[in-house]
């Protein structure tokens, strides 16, 4: 018996007809003979409307109650998937959190899983039943009922999947996979058939929203196969795997882009020792992260310019918090810019290739674009410039890495 | 520090707003120096859209998962009022069915409350916290979640008042407590200050929906103190006690109308040992509860006509039921007729009073009213009219058993 967990997003349980269809698609894997147990996200909205009451009730409140109310989304769910899965002649039950138990630390509204209690639901499985799991959720000391953080049903599934020893962890969404770019802008883009970790992993953190960092990271430390499919389209997915799993490895895999930065330039700030420190800790305490930096040369020795990257939402608490320490930066002058986008070229296989880097600047200079910054990984080479240029930039790289499709 | 438990309906948590206000009737009771555990419903209409969800999944389901779905309504407002609380400064927390806990049997959907383990509640109402409770919901053996049957939030409230040994249960609702007569009708119907717990079941089941029938049973035997009390008016409420704590009490403490019945006759059935059975067994079978039986004196010695109510909604079935067993039945006709509403004077003190019954009788003789069916018990006496009859009947009766207010 081959068992797989299978888990379905908000969108594709957002209303009955679709909990009927998701059942099928739960049905399909049991009778092709296989063990399942299923994750399943709040209807779509629901976790919403719950975030809402919670907020008017009181802005500020505590975190574990928050927990008990936003948990009961996925709980109907689940319920609801169980009685359209006996409908259909399916031996299921739902499984809460605190009933398998699903334990997690104590940090409610992000709570981390520490261990899966996964010895009644083995049982279960291996007696031909479909288990299914609200995602998000666990429980947490003390009994209270604990919460992953948004998006963490990905995560549930693939912790799940690690300590069922499952064979795939199957991904469904409203996307039917991975694209070498967003298909939405580039015509030719290509579902890739597998991906590696590492890709995956930078194709998230840089604003392809198909699955969610945290649970990428644990499915590579965990080794569980992941496969990005469609709820709505019978059609192959991305399977997400190990590096080791792909024979054959294209030097880029894919485009990103992200249009959520924004660029602060410090002007002039002197360039000695301590300064780097003393920009980079308020903006650090005030808890706004910083992701590409870039410092020119010092042409006279004494000062630099000194450019970098932070969340659109945070440009402002930024640049408030860096105009109080301004005095103790000395520069002349903070200059700032939204209106960028940061476009990252991915792949493992650029770890042995020369050249990769340069042929993304060739391609942004031949189209007449200024890049603004430049940073890179083993595997990622990302480039900010100006964001009326997105679709041109990435179009114009997706041809000239071989990525369109035929 | 007297220990009291509170419970607000769906009405009196319908939105935000009155949760809010909610929270402060707790907090009142805490400031004045009260332990208190609140017991709350689920928002007014999530239960049904609940329902409604469950039954469209599939209109026959495990009672299981339909009460994983179901109990989510109670456990959103059970966090949301914490957090209305927290808000307010009092210190507060959610305990859930499974946390505590309420322990019942798995007769999902209608369980009954077997146990309800008190120790750490106990001890957190010591410290001077609120526990916030769903109603309407357990555990059941398995772990698996359970659910009371509709209106349960009242028996939860009652069951953990008597295992708190709390000195009242505060039924907060959106009337202002329990009248000698429904006052959209009679105009003079006066609020009774107190009533006791037998009148208040006959009052419950005769059709006046403040309590639910089974959480008054549970209330008397337990002797629990119950306070019906509004939720939006700051005004005194009815409190349900026990007969030894009246020390005067009324001959009829209160009139009840109850429109759901329906009359049938079988005109000239067989006047033989066993007939009966051969008439209200079938019904039972086929679920159907028989209310009020009037058999006539048979005038040949042969036939009698015999009457009973049953349940508007099963008017229909009951019928085809009875048409079905005819042949047995030998009698000539089957009559039947909706348009009957069964009017009941209840009090305890009729024990030790003649001429209640003749009273009523007379009053409706007098206003050319008349009677076709009449039943009495200990503490009340019912009788059933044409239905256009009801707002005649029921001032009249009101004013002739002295109920009137100045």
């Amino acid at each position: 018996m081959t068992r797989i967990v299978q888990k379905f997003g908000g969108t594709s349980v957002a209303d009955i007809p679709r909990i009927k269809h998701v059942a099928g698609l739960v049905k399909r894997e049991v009778d092709a003979g296989n063990e399942v147990a299923v994750i399943v996200s709040a209807m779509a909205g629901t976790t919403d409307q719950l975030e809402r009451w919670a907020m008017e009730t009181a802005p500020e409140h505590g975190k574990k109650e928050h927990d008990v109310v936003l948990s009961t989304g996925e709980q109907i769910t689940c319920g609801l998937l169980s009685i359209a899965l006996q409908a259909m002649g399916v031996e299921a039950r739902s499984f809460l959190g605190w009933q398998i138990p699903i334990i997690t630390d104590d940090n409610h509204t992000k709570s981390r899983i520490l261990n899966i209690e996964t010895g009644d639901l083995e049982t279960f499985l291996e007696g031909g039943n479909v288990a299914v799991i609200p995602g998000f959720q666990g429980v947490a000391p003390g009994q209270r009922i604990s919460t992953l953080g948004r998006g963490g049903s990905d995560t549930s599934a693939v912790a799940l999947a690690a300590a069922l020893r499952a064979e795939r962890c199957d991904i469904y969404t409203d996307v039917d996979g991975v694209y070498t770019c967003d298909p939405r802008i580039v015509a030719k883009a290509r579902k890739l058939d597998k991906i590696t970790y590492e890709e995956m992993l930078e194709f998230a953190s840089q604003g392809a929203k198909v699955l969610q960092t945290r649970s990428v990271a644990m499915a590579m430390r965990n080794h569980v196969r992941l496969l990005v499919r469609s709820t709505f389209e019978d059609v192959p997915g991305t399977l997400v795997i190990g590096e080791d799993e792909i024979m054959e490895q294209s030097v880029v895999s894919g485009i990103a882009y992200n249009r959520d930065e924004a660029k602060i330039t410090l002007v002039q700030v002197a360039d000695r020792p301590g300064v780097a420190a003393a920009i980079f800790g308020p903006l650090a305490d005030s808890n706004i992260s910083v992701d590409m930096i870039v410092q020119n040369i010092s042409e006279d020795g004494k000062t630099t310019d000194l450019t970098f990257t932070v969340p659109k939402a945070d440009l402002e608490p930024a640049l408030s918090t860096l105009k109080k320490k301004r005095k103790d930066l000395n520069c002349v002058n903070i200059l700032s810019d939204a209106e960028v986008v940061k476009i990252s070229i991915i792949g493992v296989g650029m770890r042995s290739h020369a050249g990769v880097a340069h042929m993304m600047f060739s391609t942004l200079a031949d189209k007449g674009i200024n890049i603004q910054v430049i940073s890179t990984s083993e595997i990622k080479v990302s480039v900010l410039i100006a964001e009326e240029y997105t679709e041109l930039a990435l179009r114009a790289l997706h041809t000239a890495y071989g990525l369109d499709a035929d």
